[in-house]
């Protein structure tokens, strides 16, 4: 087992690996910017290493700075938790040239990953549905619309070069689309200098439903369920839940098998989530697969039994996966609320300061994951999320009264917050006969 | 379902109860103690109603202002909690009288096994193992003599009209028998003016392991498997776990048929508790039935997922059990520590007072019912426990590390607490092989 550990990052997520090492035996290392020196993750660490000004890239994004840190420290190995380096090739690789262990997957994985038509391409071979549309671009209408016609009404016209909504079509019906192809095209050459196209299906209010993969360096790769992650405003998540409920036993095993025939295209090791868009015939198309353990991780815990920060570890340290796939249970639902330090009534505009009050829920099925206290002050300089509150419940049913009543104990003054926007989300009558896709927040929760 | 419910308690259990029925969207009644004002439960209850001054005698144990606080508030039913007038057969009588529903056994249940020696007697109809012994006192050598090599030795010779130790004699030899018992009745005889005797199988080095039951008022018993509470001091348990990893699955299931057996001796309805000791040897004997919720009651709802405070409430209302004996499942493992206000380095003695510093431990298994928070004056008039911290792990190691980790986190300045205690529980050689008994904590942990 690696015996010592630097947790690079900051945050709810850096509590978080600090308590799994912990509870491994791990001696953890912590490392912070300027204004993170009184930071809960900095003193919950046995040691802790200033890497820098509270600007990111000179301190959480400082590569040479971290891999310093950890030699000095005589850390074993660095678990950089998400977002800052934890999908970055160079940090990668630079960790392997010190002979740093990095706990999370290798290179090749978080390259091929990150690379969107790589990674589609990869799936295609293995056999794992992606998102029908054209291979190559063209410019000529026909042979677009024939494309078309292929994959099927409604498609998106999609400028190769493209970016900002420009040189974009929705297209529903075929009578439509030469006239549409073309007002794209002219729009691509005049914004892009570049008039190739892709076509692509439209999926219509799909679900967002991620599968959480562990995979050892042994060659076994098992998958411990679906999120439902459909609840999401500007690309960012807000609520997620798990299981899906909409999903039947059966699509779960299918669906589970190809997200580890995907971990296995390119032969994966640690955790990852293969993520599949959903839709409302039941049919799913991969979209993604994030090389990393994400911030809804804990739903997955909390119905699984199984603690994936501490199996990250024992991967790392070149351990066997301690079950099977059919050990692997489902058990009861859990759901998520990202608290973010933010003003609702404001576009969501970040709210930093100093925490005054700060009362927390407990009691029968409450999770909490924060690294906030009273007194703490929130930079203006990172994320806004200022911590996750979980419910388990036996049912979904449970979890949301659960998750409702714990929303309302919680009390966090002096900065503004998005607890009443969940409450509100809570209460809407579709999320609770569970009508939910991508669109729900923008179509129920911003009228 | 009950629309409305008072909850005649303080502290962590009337909180736990309060979020209990704000889950099954029940209106709420605090009632409270002249210096319990700014309790937590009476900030999280829907209403809230003095019942009287600080000392218990005159609130929470006052019957009429209780029932008084229902009748104002129109509340359908009473959650007595622990203590207090949980097991008061006066107070169920008059909640009936009055038509409120007393949420928890009937007077009946509490009386019938409130009264040990009836209990004894209904448990030997019912044919559950008591602790081996005399029918009845008796005041013959000769005769106790014969009763002590029927049950075998050692054995505890108590006097009939005994307390405080006196008249009692733990004898191991046959050889040593007549004389003890004279000098037994002796003391007896000069203290209580009354020589009868019994006599008692002396089980040493017991468990103290209790099954949970759930019975509703449609006949249906259940058991939700045990807690091993052998970690005790002074006949006041200290640290709970479940389930008990020495005791085998068929152990289980003949144990858990015994505790059905005797709860369904008395007919009894809610949640209940029955006690056995267990000695080395696999015998095991029912001592008492606790006749109301128990302070560790969250270690069974975290390996079962069965939340028993809904479970009471739900059978209060005259709603069948939604599980059979087969539905329910032991998952993991969890470990419960009393947090108490008291002076470890002073015999333990309460230590009340304002808490200043207040850190929450938090993340993945950890749950803390409590109802302190920074700024909260722990009055000195009741118990000193301040809150529950509990952790759950797939297995008892987990679990352990978990809670290690959870109490190193905790901080609670101002007062004195026993958090350092539970500590060296967790790191006693024995303790980690799980090899305790009742005697545990005197041997072991007041060197």
């Amino acid at each position: 087992m690696l015996k010592k550990i630097l947790v690079a990052n900051r945050g709810e997520i850096a509590v978080r690996i600090i308590r799994a090492c912990k509870e491994l035996g791990a001696e953890t290392v912590a490392v912070y910017s300027e204004i993170d020196k009184d930071s809960l993750h900095v003193h919950l660490a046995d040691e802790a290493i200033c890497i820098g000004p509270t600007i990111s890239s000179k301190s959480y994004l400082n590569i040479s700075n971290i891999i310093s840190a950890a030699k000095i420290t005589k850390a074993e190995g660095i678990h950089p938790g998400y977002g800052f380096l934890s999908e970055n090739t160079e940090f990668a690789l630079m960790c392997e040239i010190h002979g740093i262990k990095l706990i999370g997957p290798k290179e090749e994985h978080i390259r091929k990953m990150g690379n969107k038509s790589e990674a589609r391409r990869t799936m295609i071979e293995a056999g794992v549905p992606v998102v029908p549309g054209s291979e190559y671009a063209t410019n000529k209408a026909n042979e677009a619309m024939q494309i078309a016609k292929e994959i099927g009404f409604p498609v998106m016209i999609k400028a190769a070069s493209g970016g900002g909504g420009r040189g974009m079509r929705l297209v529903y019906k075929k009578e439509d689309f030469i006239s549409m192809f073309n007002m794209a095209k002219a729009e691509s050459a005049a914004a892009f200098n570049d008039d190739s196209m892709y076509i692509e299906k439209y999926i219509e209010e799909p679900r967002h439903i991620e599968f959480q993969i562990l995979a050892d360096e042994r060659g076994n790769v098992i998958h411990l369920g679906e999120r439902d992650c459909s609840l999401q405003r500007r690309n960012q998540k807000v609520l997620e839940e798990a299981p899906c409920t909409v999903i039947s036993n059966s699509m779960r095993k299918e669906m589970g098998e190809m997200a580890i025939k995907a971990a296995k295209a390119v032969n994966y090791t640690s955790a990852g989530t293969v993520e599949f868009l959903l839709d409302k015939h039941g049919n799913y198309y991969f979209i993604e697969m994030n090389t990393r353990i994400q911030v809804e991780h804990p739903i997955t815990e909390l119905i699984t039994g199984i603690d994936l920060i501490k199996e990250q570890i024992k991967i790392a340290s070149g351990k066997e996966l301690g079950f099977t796939q059919e050990d692997v249970e489902i058990n009861g639902h859990a759901i998520e609320c990202r608290i973010n330090a933010e003003d609702i009534n404001n576009n969501f505009a970040p709210s930093p300061g100093t925490i005054k009050d700060y009362l927390v829920p407990g009691g029968n099925g409450i999770r909490i994951d924060t690294h906030i206290y009273s007194g703490y002050k929130i930079p203006s300089t990172y994320d806004s999320m200022i911590g996750k509150l979980i419910a388990w419940g036996r049912n979904r049913q449970e979890a949301i009264c659960r998750l409702q009543r714990a929303l309302d104990e919680l009390i966090i003054t002096g900065i503004k917050t998005n607890i009443d926007f969940h409450s509100e989300i809570l209460n809407n009558k579709k999320f609770l006969e569970n009508q939910i896709n991508t669109s729900f927040i923008n179509k129920e929760m911003m009228k």
